[in-house]
């Protein structure tokens, strides 16, 4: 496996153009349109969340139906809680695009994020398709400006991609998503898109990401606020032209690692890029039962405010952690429980069997002052694992959803 | 019923003291005791945190029991995460006491709040014991000074009394109670006590706080955290000489009414002055089917940070709320949703049928303003209804548990 430039446009057959449509932001871009010179199969994965937004609901029966060849994004408006008209703006979005395309309107997807509650202005998505069909380009750069029009509070564009070989053909995984506020994802992430040119059977397709989604995204935490309008949306257009694969082979847990590797990457990128932080904040729960234990227990760390606060202060409060472990609803025995914190400036022992261990709490604070922090628990119980990932919560985490309606 | 002054003073027959011990703090008390001059039966509620402190342990065995006399409080140290030496700081604790106030060990309930992992100054507790025993008073100045003692970082002392009349008797019930993180109750809050002299059998006397701490206590949220030491204390000493209640008769429910609003009246005191809070937030859910769905839906939005954070900045964010609604994993429909917001300054409908009604944007802001904010939600589905209180999500939460080892 082979991490190479670009993210949404380095599978083969795979374009994107952006475009400033001013939905809501007057000085960016605030669209992007994908688009696959073939049919791709098409694999989804949409928040568990009840009130879903009228593109969840759009793309969900898109993707049920297997195909799609396009997929329009804005950035600044949600379209959810905005009843019949909202899935009448996916309706003339999709016609639209498509008619632009020369491809049928249930081929292509929509996507927003944004403010809930308010209409989209659809003279302006309507004008910002029409600008960018005909700038539709397959470049790194076309793939870039992509993800950076994607963005609502996001500090940074997020994109990844990597090759593999299957079958004696190089197959290209790439993707791109944004955060990086109500993030809590249940079933996908706020607005994930995956394109990849490997050959594959729609089923294992939609099977490979819903596997994959349970140690990637759903992984993840923010603010604990499971969105709207999470979604993740995988493409596969074939145009890789390896011997398609039709069952769980190699090739299958070939493909499989680099859709980890793609979405991992760009789930903690979201972590990392969350409202307001200033670190990425990794848990680690090793020796557990069972791998669903160890997520829960992870979840519940990096979920948990007062641990983020202190990681925030750079401070080895570790009873919050052994405390939010404790709440998250797994079973485990505290008085078992050896904890550890790591980053670039090395790696302590903080907790011996539920008890605090011989540590400097100097030491530790400069240990947790890095950029990329890792708290590791280890259970003693069997041999299962799993990694979340969250974020600080900062004095700038307020002041962005306190201070203006994100 | 009658609100009166005082607190765990205030029912017949019972008596606190409190003392600067040093535990943590250098300038104020930081102990208390609680004494009956006959045995109380007692009942309790605990924390759900698999991670048990070490009082939670030695109170859960006393209120087994049936019996208790008398409470040792200390705060700035949680003897949470202590091991086997946690358990003999309580017995320590316990014999000490019982010693100076002529009980039985087995009759001292302990609560202790404060940093997890570090171990009590025993020296400092029990000399802090042998200077409240002959300081004990039943005048509410004792009780006041005894909810002053027991307090972390809240900002004020929360207690309160209520006299009913029951089977020709004045029957008083009065309490005290400390927040203000890590307060996210599942059995019960971070610590109550309360008083009472009503004569009840000790079954009824748990079955009374049992069923009230679910729409009391368990529903306030300041950030989430499920505390390792969360319990809630009722001793009863049947000073008030009304006949013994023994069945679920008139005089239990005037009992419980009396019981309810001394619970809820602290418990809302929790939500008001959590860490940071600036309002106190309330959530009505009305026309719910199931009084469970009610609880579990406004337990979703208080704890919802975006939430929070937008009550905190005043803004009518009302999509967070359905949001938080959306992932509480209660059924309803979205579209069907009415919201309103309403404070001292008035009320104002901002949600129709699950989209935005037309509402002044400057008079919601005005009305989110007040220090006590009700957002009521219905969902026209059924009678049944629920309210859980919690807080802003402000700048001084992140300041309070990123600066220092609270």
């Amino acid at each position: 496996m082979k991490q190479v430039r670009g993210g949404v446009t380095a599978a083969k057959g795979f374009f994107a153009a952006s475009t400033a449509a001013e939905i809501k932001y007057k000085d960016r871009k605030d669209m992007a349109l994908l688009y696959s010179e073939v049919p791709c199969k098409a694999a989804g994965t949409f928040t568990s969340n009840i009130v879903k937004a009228a593109p969840v609901l759009w793309d969900r029966d898109i993707v049920a139906g297997g195909f799609a060849q396009a997929v329009v994004v804005n950035a600044g408006i949600a379209n959810a809680c905005t009843g019949r008209e909202g899935m009448e703006f996916c309706r003339q979005t999709a016609e639209h695009a498509g008619a632009a395309l020369h491809i049928s309107a249930d081929r292509v997807l929509v996507a927003s994020t944004g403010v809930i509650g308010m209409p989209l202005p659809m003279e302006r998505i309507l004008k910002g398709i029409d600008a960018m069909v005909p700038a539709l380009g397959e470049d790194a750069d076309s793939g870039h400006e992509a993800a950076l029009a994607i963005m609502t509070t996001d500090t940074h564009e997020k994109e990844v991609a990597v090759e593999v070989r299957i079958g004696g053909q190089t197959v290209t995984v790439g993707g791109m998503c944004k955060g990086s506020g109500m993030i809590h994802p249940n079933m996908c992430t706020m607005l994930s898109f995956v394109t990849t040119d490997v050959s594959i059977s729609g089923e294992l397709l939609q099977e490979a990401l819903r596997e994959d989604v349970k140690d990637t995204y759903n992984m993840i935490s923010v603010d604990g606020d499971t969105s709207t309008n999470d979604t993740c949306l995988l493409l596969a257009n074939g145009k890789a032209e390896n011997v398609e694969i039709t069952e769980k082979n190699e090739d299958y847990e070939t493909f499989k690692r680099a859709l980890n590797f793609v979405n991992e990457t760009l789930a903690k990128e979201m972590a990392g890029d969350g409202e307001g932080a200033t670190a990425l904040f990794e848990v680690k729960v090793e020796g557990a039962e069972t791998k669903e234990q160890a997520r829960r227990l992870s979840r519940a760390v990096v979920t948990s405010n007062l641990t983020k606060a202190a990681i925030y202060g750079h401070d080895a409060n570790w009873g919050r952690i052994l405390c939010a472990m404790g709440y998250s609803g797994a079973e485990f025995d505290p008085e078992k429980v050896d904890l550890y914190f790591e980053s670039s400036a090395g790696k302590l022992k903080i907790v011996e069997n539920g008890q605090a261990a011989d540590y400097s709490e100097e030491e530790a604070a400069k240990i947790l002052s890095e950029p990329i922090v890792t708290a590791t628990a280890d259970l003693k119980m069997g041999k299962e694992q799993a990694v979340a990932w969250g974020c600080d919560l900062t004095f700038d985490y307020i002041k962005i959803n306190a201070d203006y309606r994100s």
